[in-house]
């Protein structure tokens, strides 16, 4: 595979680590960055560098930022009583997408899973138990609706319910805007079981 | 659209330059690199600074080299007497995946092409002729089979024709392993022009 000279091909193998890239498109982009200006190239090797540097998690409720705490547990108009507990920074900004929800969150960075050999002391839940003293009215348990996901989400419960604080979870359904026919039967049992009254 | 913290939202923006690379590849990207160790970070910001300090164009046929000459160039095993026309080092390494050409190649470093104005002296058309001295037998034209890529094999012809050198394209005709049903018709017609006889 040694086709190009030493240093692109460990520019290459470097764009081929990336998730979803491929052997040709970290080709393509290999060589877009050697027909860049030198200022793009060191444009975007700084930004690799400066973001390493500079991302950290939020002392508070473990999303990254740049600060101490992040934009979300500074802002007083957010509810710090409703706490949202996640396994991944990028699902919060899922979340903040709605732009509906007014509380704060909790990121796990990882769930528990046995194959993975990640247990609970692996992820933030000492560091979430540790936030219930403060008036917290409600935990959302928001991991993924997979094994590890609802695994993780019964362990969490499991141990915030003594505190008595309320726990829920996520609905599970169908999609907005799919379709019924295309909709694989665990989902469709979950949104038979939690069905609403109209 | 900016979610994240500022030096995210940079690092994002400069994944979301890269070719083929959407808004969510990048995201993906940009986590997976503040999710990976410093070092791992450090070595892909490496790895473009330096591709981009030692490669440079090799100074007989353009392609790209990390030394004064390429490999292929220095290579005495290699036709020097056969000259291969590519507009771009990606296509000179896709004829050498062949392991067949035994020549050398020159690279144009793009092609003519009147919309994005780009003339005759925009590529290495003049480094071209100034090679076809020392015993050069036959240049061979591998530009795409496109409008700009036939123009400009065109182009370069009429130029080395006056030098009595064998000037060739590649063959055009149906690709190995496609179904003629899914043939598209100027293909279909080249291939039909150029049929060579059992």
């Amino acid at each position: 595979m040694d086709q190009y000279v030493p240093c692109v091909e460990r520019l290459i193998e470097q764009f081929h680590k990336l998730p979803g890239i491929g052997r040709k498109s970290a080709v393509r982009m290999a060589f877009y960055i050697l027909g860049v200006k030198n200022e793009t190239a060191e444009a975007f090797a700084n930004a690799i560098l400066e973001a390493k540097q500079k991302i950290h998690r939020c002392s508070v409720c473990g999303d990254l930022t740049d600060g101490d705490k992040c934009r979300i547990c500074q802002d007083p108009k957010r509810d710090h009583g409703v706490i949202c507990v996640v396994s991944d920074p990028k699902d919060a900004a899922a979340i903040e997408r709605t732009r509906e929800y007014k509380g704060v969150y909790h990121v796990l960075h990882g769930v528990i899973n046995p194959i993975t050999r990640v247990g609970p002391d692996d992820i933030a839940i000492r560091e979430l138990l540790d936030r219930l003293g403060e008036g917290v009215r409600e935990v959302i348990l928001a991991t993924d609706p997979d094994a590890p996901g609802e695994t993780t989400a019964m362990y969490i419960a499991r141990l915030v319910k003594p505190f008595g604080i309320k726990v829920t979870r996520l609905a599970y359904g169908m999609s907005m805007g799919s379709h019924l026919e295309f909709t694989d039967e665990l989902t469709l049992n979950k949104a038979l079981e939690d069905r609403k009254s109209f």
